[in-house]
């Protein structure tokens, strides 16, 4: 029996999809510049069915490379190897809200958008949001340990997870799931496979912790005309009570996209900072004694009410999908400490005028982490791999890490070492070989 | 040449004692109620002299458990195989503290008081309080995940390590550093460190995030005559701004210890709830207005200033030291759904009565959590046995962990499968193959 017919006997003949544009379509990364090749995709609609899958698929020697929202910025979901590609889109219930112990069970293919719905919905909120919010999967979420915009008031995706449910690649299925927070009764194996990129298993299904809805909530974005004034009002609100949101965005970035979606400037500088407070009571007063000191380049624009705090998020929000009108930017995603951030601006400008003189470096980020998305525009495929590599080299050299939040997919597997020693990795490798001693799952991303 | 020749090659003979006396010190828990027999004391200096350790025991074929501060509470660092113990008394560096990043490099030997002073000369304070503060090493709170007073506002011990260095079974040395918070560059191995009881590895020296001293900070204790009014009260507190502490205590515990220490019931009520906000800005008036709707049994007792906050934490403070003037009680750590928490103290007050008639269940712990202390009095060894498994069976009906912030240690490995399923202890047993092949590190834990 082919591995086919045998995929078909476990999740029906119609999740079965051999048809080439469909594999295809699923086949290249959604910015459309990295592409591979697969030879089925496969949508269980169980937890048990993802382990069957994974147990014919490894009995018959097949690569299997795990799909989600596919919303990934490291190329994690291009099958490389002619893969089985395992897609989550079929598990997607959204589980009642419990309001007591503030907490949901969801299948890994629900949409972020969809928890936050249900959160939405029972008056709490969930503690992760982003930008591809209708399209990322909480499961490849969790599988990336997605970071987002709340990451500085509620930590990454790993900090909302109570409990998974895991598809082995030996074709067991792990169940760690606890009803109360605390649980010391042995290995914390949820958080190993948090942030592994589905190559010690296949999450799906997650306890999600929610949070409740505060009360207040006050916007600002402020101008600076110099990028050092900006990262010392940053470090001064990071570790504020109350602090829900501390984004920077490049002023050309912010003129870009306030053009496209019809907006005007909020302020002056050359440099913005968003700042959210939330808090039970209200933080108005707060937020402006808190940018008395501040070296402003004029007075700072303030949002009290939803309709004010939407307009401030706007450019914020539309900056990546914005910048994408202008062909598939060629993105970095860094976390540096904010002693760094300047300096590596500046050099950051000087590679890219180096390696592609025509293309334009644009940034923005969430500063409460040191995490910049460096966006090179116009950036021409010759120039991409030296830049590339140029570029790792300096985030390695300002104490910075190779990735922050997209994970290291395919896209930088080979810099990997920058970020962790020898020992390091191979006590990774020890891990995954206890998981999968034959490596078929998601066997491009991660490890060189 | 002798096991303990080839140790004394590699930290010197003066840090392997083999004294009977000493042996017979180190072999026992320290409440006195569990010993072991040890064959050798040895104390390295250095991460790299415990890897050298580590792999002349493992090629020696000798057991190795490590010891930290020693003061378990489920007999975690008991030998049960003549084996070499391995001390971390001598890793005990406390770095300087880098304030902007908030942030401090330890050895695994410091205790958590010398952490604390330094946080606290800093102007900064460490996330983790615990009574046993003077004894207890980071290492070993990095190792069983150490919870405490102060969780409910910054989490546990795993939550306030940035980085590990970590020798290794093979004796190879994993150095997982950060200098960013913010680092998705593959598999998270320090959260596998964490709370691993050091059956992966041994812990030789961490990075600690510190955080900022909250200027103001307003301390109160309710009493209750029902506890499912302090339940609801301490679910309301749970995840208000600000909450910096949410303790309670078994009023008889409190008058017992109170009488101990010499003061008075600080107020009315079968129960204590003890209340703590701390912020930048001042709190007292929020606390009374989220008091209102409380069922107090009488005026909370309410703390402004340092030295009445001291008073207030008195009796909490000392409650396990005062009650083990008893003799070692019977203790249970267990985390449960809130709304459970009634049931099961009515339930298991039968289970002493029952199991142990003389003897006095007395209670007080982390109510943020769920996580209870339940310490019996004068349970005698004949009753012991059967009290435990009969305490495990009640826990895991009401829907809680067997072990919540104490580990599993040697007390609880028979239990494990009570909160863990058979694939997730084959997926533990795996990893700990792939680490320690050999079983040699830790072996009398968290594996029964």
């Amino acid at each position: 029996m082919s591995l086919t017919d045998t995929l078909a006997g476990i999740v029906g003949a119609a999740h079965v999809i051999t048809d080439p544009d469909v594999l295809d379509g699923r086949s290249v990364d959604h910015t459309g510049r990295y592409r591979g090749h697969a030879s089925a995709l496969v949508r269980p609609g169980s937890a048990d069915g993802v382990a069957a899958v994974l147990r014919a698929c490894r009995d018959a020697r097949a690569y299997v490379t795990v799909q989600g929202g596919r919303t990934s910025l490291v190329a994690g979901t291009v099958p490389e190897h002619d893969d089985v590609l395992l897609s989550t889109e079929r598990l997607r219930d959204v589980g009642e809200v419990d309001v007591v112990e503030r907490r949901i069970h969801v299948g890994a293919g629900a949409t972020l958008a969809e928890v936050q719905r249900a959160a939405s919905t029972a008056g709490l909120v969930f503690g992760v949001d982003l930008a591809a919010r209708d399209s990322a999967t909480v499961g490849g979420m969790a599988s990336t340990n997605a970071g987002g915009l709340r990451t500085v008031r509620y930590g990454n995706m790993g900090e909302q997870v109570l409990g998974l449910d895991v598809a082995l690649p030996d074709g067991s299925v792990v169940h760690r799931h606890s009803r109360v927070r605390r649980d010391n009764t042995g290995y914390d194996l949820a958080s190993l496979f948090i942030g592994a990129e589905g190559t010690l298993g296949v999450i799906t299904g997650l306890d999600l912790r929610l949070h409740p809805t505060p009360a207040h909530r006050v916007t600002a974005i402020c101008g600076f005309d110099d990028l050092d004034a900006l990262v010392e009002t940053g470090r001064a609100f990071r570790d504020t009570d109350g602090i829900a949101a501390l984004e920077l965005i490049d002023a050309r970035a912010s003129a870009l996209t306030a053009e496209h979606v019809g907006v005007g400037a909020p302020v002056d500088g050359a440099w913005q900072l968003l700042i959210e407070l939330a808090s039970d009571t209200d933080q108005t007063e707060r937020l402006a004694d808190a940018l008395e000191d501040a070296r402003l380049a004029g007075e700072p624009a303030v949002g009290v009410d939803v309709g004010a705090q939407q307009r401030l998020w706007q450019v914020r929000e539309s900056v990546a999908e914005v910048l994408g009108v202008y062909g598939p930017p060629l993105k970095f995603d860094v976390s540096l400490p904010l002693s760094a951030i300047a300096g590596f601006t500046a050099e950051s400008a000087e590679l890219v005028a180096k390696h592609a003189p025509d293309a334009i470096p644009l940034l923005f980020g969430h500063i409460g982490e040191g995490n910049l998305h460096l966006n090179v525009l116009r950036c021409g495929p010759d120039a991409e791999c030296e830049l590339y590599a140029a570029m790792m080299e300096l985030i390695a050299r300002c104490g910075g890490n190779v990735s922050s939040e997209h994970g290291v997919g395919t896209r930088k597997r080979d810099y990997i070492s920058m970020s962790r020693t020898e020992a390091d990795i191979a006590a990774m490798r020890a891990v995954k070989a206890a998981f999968d001693p034959s490596g078929y799952l998601n066997p491009a991303v991660l490890f060189a």
